[in-house]
């Protein structure tokens, strides 16, 4: 997996946070490593599967952070990670992962997308489990941080 | 979705259970109910995509029905979830789910899997966001409790 994979969806994860929240969250240095994992207090889960490849992406976002984009949004600031903010995530999850499906779609990476998962709960772990590389990348913003990773094998 | 879609899961997991770790889950009642959450210490969570039908499955574990299960495969007890203990849940979501897989496929009903993600972290709760029915069952064990999450939606 490379760039081609990886930057349809951070473009699609920065066009969605200006649009949805007028926020700017800062890439950090994308991470290969097998040991690196995605932290937060808030997750969106959602599989991918295609004719030639199937995957899974993840957004996770410290619970500060969650409750930051929610106030820009909606102009209120929720004490901590509520159904709203759950909703708010699960959105933020569908909506990325369908941009990054267009983009990929028009350079010939077919894929459908399952129903997205949202994990609640202080400071969990999210791992992919795939036989092919997986890319974690870290966001940083002044109300904390965020991880996005991504994970793609080919079948057959 | 009715008890055509839930037994093939509730069935392949019994299955799994009983040859991977002669450990029998005692099945709850199921819940139909949008304010009931899955809960656990270690989940494997995967999406699945097929031309009528999209969905994902989950099962979470407390931390030592987890390790119990471990130690009746390996014979060594873990203090903790670690990550062959996440390997082994990352394992049996995708044996579960294949099992389902091959049992909803002979009814007619196909769906391919994404690759699987497991989540680790005390008490996090799952939610499955899904326009359709989704059932969350529980299971009792005298070393703690499990919950499968199943959800489906009509493509199209």
């Amino acid at each position: 997996m490379n760039a081609e994979f990886v930057n349809p969806f951070l473009q699609a994860l920065q066009n969605v946070m200006s649009m949805m929240a007028q926020t700017e969250l800062k890439p950090g240095k994308p991470q290969l490593k097998k040991d690196d994992v995605a932290r937060g207090d808030v997750s969106g889960i959602i599989g991918m599967v295609g004719p030639q490849i199937k995957g899974s992406f993840s957004i996770s976002f410290e619970e500060n952070l969650a409750c930051e984009i929610m106030n820009k949004m909606l102009g209120e600031m929720p004490d901590s990670v509520d159904d709203e903010v759950c909703d708010m995530v699960g959105e933020i999850t569908n909506m990325v992962t369908g941009g990054a499906k267009k983009t990929l779609g028009e350079k010939g990476y077919e894929f459908d997308m399952a129903t997205p998962i949202v994990v609640s709960g202080k400071d969990h772990t999210i791992s992919h489990r795939s036989e092919g590389p997986r890319i974690i990348m870290p966001f940083s913003h002044i109300a904390g941080k965020a991880y996005i990773e991504i994970c793609f094998d080919k079948i057959g």
